[in-house]
This record gives C-alpha cells, structure tokens and sequence, in this order.
C-alpha cells in the first residue's frame, strides 16, 4: 500500500528496526519462556528486556508494574473489573463521555448487567472536562476512576495529575487510557498519582495484538485472564514474546523520537491545520489547540459528510480518519463531537489527520494541495451548502 | 538456539511459510482493519481470508463461526464466561480433573468467589474420563460442559463426541479445550454437537498472541472484552492482523501436513518410545496409548526427578518437559499424573517428548542414544533407586 497516511491514531506502520527486533522470536527464539530448557530460557530474557524499555517510556519506577497485554481494549478492560472486583463494595464508576468504546461499551454493560452507577463526565465544546461535575461525582463509593490522557479524535490532552489527585482523594483507583498519549508526550508514572495506565502497541509502532497495562506497585489487582502464572499471574497465557519484544523495542524508539515527535511532527501539524483553515471557508479546529496531541488534528468542514470526504482523500492516495476506527461505519456523527456539541452540520464533516514520525514535509505539502479541492467539489453537491451559500467565511460558527 | 526441540505441545517454531504470509501485514498492509481507506481496507481482506483458512481446519459450516483471539486462555475463559453469563440461572459446570489450568483457574474462581458447582470428573489409570461419574454430573443446571479434546502432557484423547452429545442431551452448552489437537487430528465440526471450541496459534506453527474460539451458529454468546464491534461484536479490540493471518496460513499448512502429521511423525513417536521402553528399566508410558495424539510420548521414568531429567536433556542439546510449561517451576508432579493416580516415585520423572513435522529421524535416533545414559546417570545418584536396585525389570509397576 503507498499513498500518503495520515491515519496514524487508528494504528501505525511497525517501524522496522521493531520489526527486526520480533523476527528472531518467530523464528530462532520460538521457545515457551515457561520452559526449563534453553529455547524457553533465551525468551524470557528477552522478555523482561522488553518490560524495561515500557518501564523507562513511562517513567514507572519498577519493571514489574508492567503486564502486557494483548491491547488497548484488554488493558482498558482488565482495569477496570479488577477495581471493582478489588472493591466490591463501592458500586460507582466514574468516567467521561469521550472516552473509547473499550471503557464506554463496559461501562454500560457494568450499568445495564450488574447495577453499577456510571458517572460520565461531560465536556464543554472544546473537549475539555467539566471538572465541576467531576468533583460532585467523586465520593467514597467510587471503585475506579477511567479518565482518558488524551483523545483519540482531537488530541484534547486532560489534565491528568489534577484528576488522579482528587480521585485518590476519595479513595478510588485512578486509571487512564493512554493508548493516544504514550509515545506522543513525555510521561512519569514514577511521580504520579496513576494507579493504572493503558497503552496499546500499534499506535506507537509496535505491531497490533500487544498492549501492557501499568498497575502501580501495592495496587489491589485482581486478573481478568485466568490460567497459567505468567505475568506474575496477572495475565494468564503463554506470552506474546515476538509481540512483547516489538514492544519492547517500540517504546525504546519512542524515548529516542520523543523530541522530534513534539517539534517536527508537531510543525507539519501546525501547517497543516493552518493551510487548511484559511484556504477553506466554514471550518474549524475541534478540540482544545491548547493542550493537544502535538500529531493530532481534527478539521470539522461544515455542510459536508465526513465519509464523502474521506472516500475523495482515499482515490487522491491520502488516508483520514472521521471518528474513531473503532467506530466507523456508522452514519452518526462521533460520539465525541456530540458530546462537545458541535452542529450536526459540523459534527458530520469532522476529518482527523494524524500524523506520525513517518510523516513527511512532501506529504504534508500535497494534502494541503489537495484538500480544498475535495472540500471545494463536495459543496458544490451540498444542497445545505448552496442554501447557506452566502455565509460568510467570517461569520464563525456558533461553536467556536 | 539450534538443538533437538521435542516440546511441541509447549509451543511450536512459526513456519518459514507462515512467517512470509504475516510479513506484509507488519509493513506494507499495517493498516487498521475497521478504517475507511485502502491502507485498512487492503487488511480487511486478509482477515477475511483468515477465517476460511481456520473453518477448513475445523471443518466448521461458516466462516463467521470463528472469532479470533489472543490465544488458548482467552478462549477458554471467554467459552466459560459466556455460557454462565447467557444461562445465569445454571449454577453448575463440568469439567474434567486434567484441564488445562485456563479452565481449572478459572474453575476455582467462580467456585469460591461466585457460587458455582464444579464437578470435576475424575480419569483412571490410563487417563481415560470416568463415564459414570461424567454422566451422573450433568443435569439441566449445568450451564457449560468443558472438556479437552487431547491432554497436553499424555496425548490422551477424550471421546469428544460422545461427551457433547450426553452434554446436549441436558441443554448445557459443550466447549473443548482443542489447543493440543487442532491440526493434529482431523476435525468436523459442522457435523459435530461441540458448541465451542478454543485453538491456540502457536500450538500450530503460527505465532504466540493469536488463537481463535469456534462459536457455532445460533449459540447464545455474551463477549468477554467489551468495546469496538470487531469480529462481530463477539471480541472487541483492533485485529491483531498479522497474527491472524499467520493463523489463517498455519491452518492452511496443518490440513496440508494432517497425514505427514499421522504417519511419519506418529511413526518417529512410536520408535523414540518403543526404544526407550526397551533399552530403560522400570518406565513406563503414561496415558491411554490406544487413542493418543500421534505427536505425543509421555513417558514416567521410576525413582528419579523430571527436572533432573530435563537438565541433562537439555545440556545434551535435548529440549523436552515434565508437566504443562504453564506449572513449570513446581517441585510437585503434575496435576494430571496426580490424577492418574501414578506412584509419586515415577509421576516425578513424567517426561514428555513431543514431536511435530520438525522432527526428523535423526533427531529421534540421537535422543534414543541418549536418555537410556541420562537416566542411568541420575539413577546412580538417586538414593530410592539403590534402595529398590535388586527390583527386577519385568517387576511392572503397580500403576500400569
């Protein structure tokens, strides 16, 4: 596949000294780590060299809160049942409205199944939370606090710390969902208030199907996957070694991109975003530009759908993203623009462009060439666009 | 690590061939599946592709009948979960006493923490199921029959069909621990009355982190991770794709090798085994011989310790294992010669050599020149053997 990729929040490309790093477990280093002979022995080295590298990008003080996974989903899950098994008397979890499905879809579950309270922190139209109603929503029969780092959609970085110190203030577990945020900025779980942290290998450029979850030493932890003692018997199953390793070696080349990450990828971004918000009328930023993913950008183009505009990028070679992954193929806009309150005429032409270390000067020059055009091309078929025709640019949308 | 690997149920080499399938799937096809542009949708395909490749193996009626997940464990704990959660009224499972621990753990688990019944049906000597007991334990409350389809340490088969039709019979759903023999033996399941059935990759020469469970059409299913709507909303989470497809071309491969697997390998098997009965005193083979996996020698090798054993194996260049790798690092027998009820003097030199179609007859003809050596060796050492010295070879041993 070539073309350009933009769509580096959905998943990454395995950057190939990881790759280089997996391919002897497949293959010279096939053996089972639990075992007593020397093709067992070589891997579990390996292993625990991995859960050094995933220790040092997130500044945690000991190699062993980390237990790796098989993604973002398991880890999001896992912290979650664990909490409320930990603490089976508090019946109250408190998360936000924009946060994935892997802790959405749960929570309604926990609500419908078994009675748990959900508290879902809404955001204001800049996708920042509403810490007033977090604070209300926090007491004493709270289990576990799940508050994303930083949005999938728009990048919104939340203020972490602030919320893991009120949550522990009532005694509830702080988890966040990092997936977005781990290898994008710099992270010290060592001096944290985090209890857990989720991240999920393929959006760092390790490969899909390997994710670890941090659980802060001293934390009540009870197991999801029952079985065998791996993982300290916090994770039953023979190990993903060429999954772990991949990791291993992914978060090691996140510490080394770190900087460029925030400052060069960070520019092509800014670019970007700039270019576009002034060759095209009626659009805007969503999310808050002031605490953002430094890859991320989020454009809403009004009067427009998302799809249309994402199949159009797709035939000029360029791949987007409306919403979530996880979520596409739906027709309703995103349940995070929603939940900020952008229009629906907004909401549905929402486009993330997610940039990564890969991302090129060259490619970011040809989006910007691009996109006007398509935007440009699809309005004209717009019958709420031609019935809004005579807005002007200037006349900024409700939402902004 | 080169030397002579006979732990093929511990785990197997990635074949060459399925390594080159997944390859792309790293680099140039990373896209995410559930994305709305050709670098996802390239993989979608793939996926697809998959799927059909592991209901051949399974000789299953529909593709959507497998779900993919990150191996055995997962599948195990999620068949469990499931039918307990979509008969909640059904406070009962049967299970057998020589599961693997994904099924046992779990088991243990819901006996203490939420009120289950666990009938766990006992073997005889030779491994074999008792029938009776098996029968009187089901009733209309049981929610789920679990059973092997092969133990891990013996090869011993279970009657598979015989036992999910009895388990029909009550209304409770029937799973199979299939990890040991999917692509070993033959399979229909499209003709058979197992409800679910959990396979491992690396069982099978894919890679470690990939399994799948078979769910057959029309069965009440209640996911175990929660989140995005892949894999038809039964496992949420990005597809761990190359994994899958190196799943799907794994299962390909095994369809392919099935006679080489029954013929060859069984006949490699059989001499390793013959050879070593005859040139050691006092061993024996544990397990049912007559309906065995064709890959699989567990032999007990009277007064001396299994990880004595499977060191100097190992410095002989020999890979090889005592018990599950999943309990290695217990000094106690395992639970399956335990539940055989093999004298403790000979369940602690259980060895189980297991072959896969690696295995080539000079490997077999130099660990024959070797054990008979080893165990002499140890003997010399052993203070129960000097003790029994005079015992006569043809002096059989109570168990077998």
């Amino acid at each position: 596949m070539t073309g350009i990729y933009l769509d580096n929040n959905a998943t990454t490309r395995v950057d190939p000294d990881v790759l280089a790093e997996m391919l002897p477990l497949f293959t010279e280093h096939f053996g089972n780590p639990s075992s007593m002979h020397g093709f067992g022995a070589a891997v579990g080295g390996k292993i625990e060299w991995a859960r050094k590298q995933v220790q040092a990008l997130l500044g945690a003080a000991h190699d062993s809160e980390i237990v790796f996974t098989s993604g973002g989903t398991e880890s999001d899950n896992t912290a979650i049942l664990s909490a409320i098994e930990a603490y089976p008397k508090k019946k109250e979890i408190v998360t936000s409205v924009v946060e994935h499905p892997a802790i959405l879809a749960l929570c309604d579950y926990l609500e419908k199944k078994r009675g748990y309270t959900i508290h879902r922190i809404p955001v204001d139209a800049k996708g920042d939370l509403d810490m007033d109603a977090y604070r209300k929503a926090l007491s004493e029969n709270v289990a576990i606090v799940s508050i994303m780092w930083a949005n999938n959609e728009t990048g919104t970085i939340f203020p972490i710390e602030e919320l893991a110190a009120l949550a522990k203030g009532v005694g509830a577990v702080f988890h966040t969902d990092a997936v977005q945020a781990v290898g994008k900025i710099p992270m010290k779980l060592a001096d944290s208030a985090v209890d857990m942290l989720s991240l999920s290998g393929h959006k760092l450029h390790a490969p899909k199907g390997i994710g670890a979850l941090y659980v802060k030493r001293g934390l009540r932890f009870r197991p999801m996957l029952r079985g065998g003692h791996q993982e300290r018997s916090r994770r039953a199953g023979t190990e993903n070694a060429p999954g772990i390793v991949g990791l291993g070696a992914a978060a090691q080349l996140a510490l080394v991109h770190m900087t460029d990450e925030n400052t060069r990828v960070k520019a092509l971004r800014d670019k970007l975003e700039t270019a576009l918000l002034a060759a095209v009328p009626n659009c805007f930023v969503t999310g808050n530009p002031d605490h953002r993913l430094p890859n991320t950008c989020n454009i809403a183009f009004e009067y427009i759908e998302g799809e249309a505009i994402l199949l159009l990028l797709n035939e000029a070679g360029i791949a987007a993203s409306s919403g979530s992954a996880c979520t596409s193929g739906s027709l309703e806009p995103s349940h995070v623009m929603r939940a900020m309150g952008v229009p629906y005429t907004a909401a549905h032409g929402a486009t993330r462009f997610s940039l990564s270390r890969d991302t090129t000067e060259a490619e970011i020059d040809a989006v910007i060439k691009v996109v006007p055009g398509i935007i440009d091309r699809l309005r004209g078929l717009s019958p709420y666009w031609a019935k809004d025709a005579a807005r002007p640019k200037e006349f900024a949308p409700v939402y902004s």
